[in-house]
């Protein structure tokens, strides 16, 4: 990895970056037992690996897609000489589609389209300094999102998180990790449990393994296991990420999040969500408008390869579900922290 | 299976059973992918296979523990003769200690305790008759719990249960799965949804398995994605089992219990609990002094031998919860329904 883009933080792991003329992609599928990048080199394989889960987490989603505009461009620059703008279209519409519940991929699509009609006839340095520009802004609001959460933070307890989204689901640094990284350096937050979060075990597979990468102790525990935790007085915050932000405050994100969440008032314990502001869509008037993506039942099914139910089990995997903002204490973005978020105070954080 | 005794019930599975000189444990660490049964010959073996898992369930572990009392008093006799009575004492407490949480175990092996001191030389026969009465009490237990707890599902809904608790968990038709079978035989239910329940995944490997061996439609989800169906109305009950229950209805069972009952009272569903009065201690005041089995953290660390996380990842593993008897809406037991079960109620129902 230390040939893509010197972003600095202090965090080691970088799930992608643009190296010479492709764009690099840490394989998260393999992790924790294998650390592989695949080298992308078309649009069209940014489509795959982001539909396919190589590149998850809906900033580092945003940013893989900015990169891939820069593919579709390079790509359409060649195939329609001065006529790319016409040419990059169906592309852009493409990369759009890969996904569909994380807003921010949309956010960066609609970001590089607007410099896109600003670009000359030579478009690729132009695209990719903004699509790095993306990537930079990115780490830095993490930044600011870990000071402005941490602040809540100050009992120096237990904090559990879900699903990751940490340097692995962002530019680097963390959106809710990025919180529990600034507490945890202040010395404010002492423990972290991680929920394994099925199916895809992203808290067993990648936040277990990037915390350990930056010397963070954690716990894992059973997604189930929540409720029990909070009970025991083990627990004092609840933090996570956000796919999408309603302009109304409700929160898609990792399916479980909400049982977090209804746990969490239910014991009197901190609900958390730090997400920048690109994850919030004033498009999107509430959480029943967000479209959930519903994936293969076959993730439920089986576990690294190996068959864990009998075979053609029915299955049921919504990989997302919807918090409402009545249930969320705190909303760090890198524009400011809000409690007891709603549709005014979003508007006016978004209007800063 | 069709050597044991034969307990006729309209469900194909069974867990165990005594076959000539022997007990026959279905060894549910291999299913879904394999059908083997185990011939298990001493007291110690017993213990083992309780210890490991290779039966489960509370009511079923405590038949295992009354076949394993055989099997003891026929060492017992072979090694101290006339004096069996005290040889046994020791093997006794060794099947009592096999695993701490289901009270079914001291239960068992208490009335076969009371059984010995009524045995003459020859305990063996004796012994047999009462453990296999056990067995087939059980099952009757089950199939009037069916009936009880059917008649509270009147609507023809979905319902969501937890682990096991099926043949596969009992002596036959289940505890919590045979309210299920029952209500789906009179039309009451048209959907099961089954939670996996990590670590072991008792819903995805045993739960989805043995409905299918009865026609049973089920489908499988993540434990974390319970509070989405009930947000979504999928599901009008939830339906569990129980380990053990406290004298106040504090009901201890699988690890995610708990936060599906919280879950289910924040979404005005109904949460049952279905268990025999073999499973009611009233030596337990609350569910504050209930012992919950923590297991080795590397049961979240494999699925079906493959490494999910980074090795030596801490995990803590504890594999039951306890839910508050207020937020339980019925408790059915073979005596009788209680609905919004506490002290009072379950004195009188174990007074019948």
């Amino acid at each position: 990895m230390n040939k893509q883009d010197n972003v600095a933080a202090p965090d080691k792991v970088r799930a992608l970056g643009w190296v010479d003329d492709h764009v690099s992609l840490l394989d998260q599928r393999l992790l924790p037992r294998r650390e592989e990048y695949l080298q992308i080199r078309t649009s069209d394989d940014m489509v795959n690996a982001i539909r396919d889960m190589v590149v998850r987490g809906a900033p580092a989603i945003g940013i893989a897609a900015a990169f891939g505009v820069v593919l579709a461009a390079r790509e359409a620059r060649q195939a329609g000489g001065e006529n790319w703008k016409e040419v990059i279209t169906d592309k852009l519409r493409r990369i759009g589609a890969a996904r569909p519940t994380a807003v921010n991929l949309h956010w960066a699509i609609e970001r590089m389209r607007r410099r896109i009609e600003r670009c000359g006839p030579d478009p690729v340095p132009d695209l990719l300094e903004e699509a790095r520009a993306i990537h930079v802004e990115d780490i830095a609001a993490n930044r600011r999102m870990g000071d402005l959460g941490a602040e809540f933070l100050k009992e120096a307890g237990a904090v559990l998180t879900h699903c990751n989204t940490g340097s692995l689901a962002t530019g680097g640094y963390g959106t809710a990790l990025g919180v529990i990284r600034s507490a945890y350096a202040r010395g404010h937050v002492k423990a972290v449990y991680a929920s394994e979060t099925r199916p895809w075990l992203q808290g067993s597979r990648l936040t277990v393994w990037e915390l350990r990468q930056d010397g963070i102790p954690a716990t894992l525990v059973a997604d189930s296991a929540g409720a029990h935790l909070m009970k025991a007085g083990k627990v004092s915050w609840v933090i996570v990420g956000a796919d999408r932000i309603a302009a109304n405050g409700d929160v898609a994100n990792k399916i479980g999040t909400y049982s977090h969440a209804v746990n969490a008032r239910h014991h009197g314990i901190g609900f958390m969500v730090a997400a920048p502001t690109s994850t919030i869509d004033p498009a999107t008037a509430g959480g029943e408008e967000i479209e959930i993506e519903q994936r293969h039942g076959g993730e439920l099914l089986t576990v690294a390869g190996q068959n864990i139910a009998p075979e053609d089990t029915t299955a049921y995997n919504p990989v997302f579900d919807v918090t409402p903002a009545s249930l969320i204490d705190v909303l760090v973005t890198e524009k400011g922290a809000v409690e007891r978020p709603d549709r005014e105070k979003i508007a006016a954080l978004l209007a800063k």
